[in-house]
């Protein structure tokens, strides 16, 4: 076990012991489901359950109190009903136990006997050592060791990521549509009411965490503003801060009031936070994700100019648009680039940007120009649209084929092997395709967007899956998200 | 065959007899695949493939020429190079072919050679009663007859929406992206360079088409612009016109310009196209198909305000925030529908609109609370998030529960059997929930919108894919559309 000074929320996200306050047999009780959710989810360490009727739980001994366990406890986790709570922790603090989550609800978020609940169990941590998480959380998530101190069973992809949330609910749902999208987590926090540590000390915790890369913050309001600026500002010179900002409105303030209780901030004072703290605003709880995950996987451009590489005009002009609408540039090719474009294609290409390969089925000049585009020193990004998902839209040709063929059984026109060969071939040129986009931002150190359109067969899943490619399912999403990127890299080139 | 006059569209979606001209053997070339589509979507008509050179494709007789066709031909598509088009063409023509789409690239998207060739093309076919498709067009879907006279093998899921796209790519690969989403089409053309049939003569076809609901546009450009005004302000009094109007940047445009070389609109002009016609303008391509899919399933809400059921506060508070800006209104509920609710939900609820069930696993509150929404008599539409797509987190647990079987071997704390019961019981819940929405919506005559989030099982796309409620991927999205379906409804009140 560590030893820290107060605050170490490495306790908390990082503990070699966990004590489940409140542990139960009755496996629809979240005093089952959170230790199966521990279990469950592969963390190594010592989990003690602690309630007095019981002899064991989860195949571990229960002990009657914390103070009952024999060695150090660096983590407690409390789901007693609210009005057991506080003497509970107490035992807590008198153990020396460092951190503590309490999941319960019925605290201040129910009215004023909880707040003063609230104030009692603050009292009690605030003269010790102990940090709180919550209370009304739904826990936390930690990647490297694969902790699942959750209430909802979701098993987050692992990654650079680390997410508070003012909303547990959204939280959760986030991490697992995360899996869905191929988005990965090192940390997550479901910050409950913030009686103890608060938006600051997450933020402080995950800017100095090796694991985290970028930070994501859903917000629905603050309670320590001037502190919460104080280390956003100092964080996010050092990692991106994204955060989607919920009571923006009249009805969203007045929603948000009555969920989280927390202070919602004047949407004018907000826009002049995230100027002062550089933090990078998202619209949409989809650009939450679609943001976050640009920031755990790409380099920042250099500059606004992009090049765009597509498989059909129409998607060139969308992609057009939207970049010129996020304040990005298309920027013009230089004569020395279109000349070497033009010894491969064909002479009618349209000889400008975006580059269009007018739906060529030959991938190898996908990969060319996607070189080209990307070493040109006058593109500092770039996005690639529909080479990758390209073997989609021909496996239901080889899918019809079996019908085709009865059809066509006296004739000797339709070869489905050879079909089907192709659209092997075509999937194994879109893995390569996937690895050169890798070696090209590497090697290049500028960011590639790569736009795919979800299959009816994977939803778009199998395509999000590759971590190491950032992947969006349109033009619209994949220019917001560089433009998020190039937003970050401006602030701090503000800062130099 | 239908007697018609000079423009009727029907040869076109509706042919009896198709003519290949151009017809091949080789599996890779439009002359196969074109045709090969055709037959593997499972049209019924006549196919005449017509190649001077062969005998027999795709089981059928193969003519030397259009002339030596025996019977009738509605419908002739052309896939030989632009230089031979015009006098095979003029056979069509000479024949009496009702309807002509020429695929063949090469005209004037190419440049002034090209541009010369397609007047010649049009001066064929504009002194006969035949109309013309394209040239440089990806073909044309129609459902009720399964006609897929398409170059991309994509099979779209059948439904309301009438598309016309001036990008062949994107058109066919939004078709595709909307089988993986649920989203179902009645027709679909690829509009190529109009040289005859232009924005205007799709609209009209699709405005009097009894099997489209809905008609979907992806626009570049127009090139009769009054035409195009007239037709679309009368069409979109009987049914919503939504369009994607790409080029609205000066990128865009010029991208646009050497895409599809139609005339860009100026966007100031533009704007006021769309007042004056009523069509709903949809600011990205996935809101093409959210919004298209709304008005396809959904009746119109009679007014603005707006009713939110949330299994989780987050959602509620970003549900009011997205409906804030997009014009609609959180309605205040009444005392008597709040004491409604008081019935059944637990003391410390909200009593507010987001009703927030607080992630309570009795689906059946979820039920009532829709119900008692949808029939309050201030609420026009309901958003309901989170109740479809509940099973998906518990999956896992499950999924996980034989590693935590061989854990607590020894244990009987954990029941993994009602484990799977209670899982199975929420899919069948959800099932259940799915055709109550349908129920309500039928009853109220309100538009309810789902919100669900994809999974890692399955995308999405088990959820979308049940084609007769509407569900989005965020609320943000759910309250754009439903936006939209006001929108229009408050066009249609204007006319009254």
């Amino acid at each position: 076990m560590k030893e820290g000074k107060k605050g170490n929320l490495s306790y908390i996200f990082d503990p070699a012991s966990i004590a489940v306050i409140g542990a139960s047999k009755q496996t629809m009780k979240w005093g089952f489901i959170v230790p199966a959710n521990i279990v469950a989810g592969g963390w190594k360490g010592e989990l003690y359950p602690i309630n007095p009727h019981e002899e064991e739980i989860l195949s571990r001994k229960v002990y009657r109190s914390i103070k009952e366990v024999p060695g150090d406890v660096d983590l407690a986790v409390v789901t007693v009903p609210a009005q057991k709570v506080v003497p509970l922790v107490r035992e807590c603090v008198e153990k020396g136990v460092k951190g503590c989550i309490v999941i319960s609800g019925g605290f201040s978020e129910t009215g004023e006997d909880g707040a003063l609940l609230e104030k009692e169990l603050l009292s009690v941590v605030s003269s010790s050592e102990m940090r709180l998480v919550g209370p009304n959380t739904m826990g936390v998530f930690s990647a490297p060791n694969s902790l699942h101190c959750l209430m909802p069973p979701v098993r987050p992809l692992k990654g650079k990521i680390a997410f508070a949330a003012q909303s547990g609910n959204l939280g959760t749902q986030m991490l697992s549509l995360g899996s869905a999208l191929g988005v990965g987590f090192s940390r997550f926090v479901s910050i409950g009411n913030e009686a103890d540590l608060k938006w600051a000390d997450y933020i402080e915790y995950f800017g100095n965490d090796p694991q985290t890369g970028v930070i994501l913050l859903y917000m629905e309001g603050v309670r320590d503003a001037r502190k919460f600026i104080e280390v956003a500002s100092r964080t996010s010179s050092k990692k991106p801060i994204v955060v989607k900002k919920a009571g923006r409105t009249k009805s969203g303030a007045k929603a948000a009031k009555s969920h989280s209780a927390a202070l919602a901030a004047d949407e004018v004072i907000f826009d002049g936070v995230i100027k002062q703290t550089g933090m990078v605003e998202v619209d949409t709880t989809e650009e939450m994700l679609d943001v976050a995950k640009a920031f755990a996987v790409l380099p920042l451009p250099k500059g606004k100019r992009v090049g765009v590489l597509t498989w059909g005009g129409g998607w060139g002009v969308v992609a057009a648009d939207a970049l010129e609408q996020h304040g990005l540039e298309l920027v013009e090719l230089p004569e020395e680039t279109l000349k070497e474009l033009d010894e491969f294609l064909p002479p009618y290409w349209s000889r400008g940007n975006p580059v269009d390969l007018v739906g060529t089925l030959d991938l190898s000049q996908h990969f060319r120009c996607s070189e080209i585009l990307a070493r040109c020193p006058v593109v500092d990004a770039v996005i690639s649209l529909g080479t990758m998902g390209a073997t989609t839209s021909f496996q239901s040709f080889v899918e019809d084929s079996p019908a085709l063929e009865k059809e066509l059984e006296l004739s000797a026109g339709f070869d489905a092997a050879a079909s089907e060969e192709f659209v092997r071939q075509l999937a194994a040129t879109e893995e390569a395709y996937r690895n050169e986009v890798v070696k090209l931002v590497n090697e290049t150190n500028k960011p590639i967007v790569v736009v795919a359109f979800p299959s009816p067969e994977d939803g778009g899943s199998r395509l999000a899956s590759h971590s190491d490619v950032v992947v969006y399912p349109s033009p619209e999403r994949g220019a917001k998200a560089l433009a998020a990127l190039y937003e970050y890299k401006k602030y701090l080139q503000s800062l130099e």
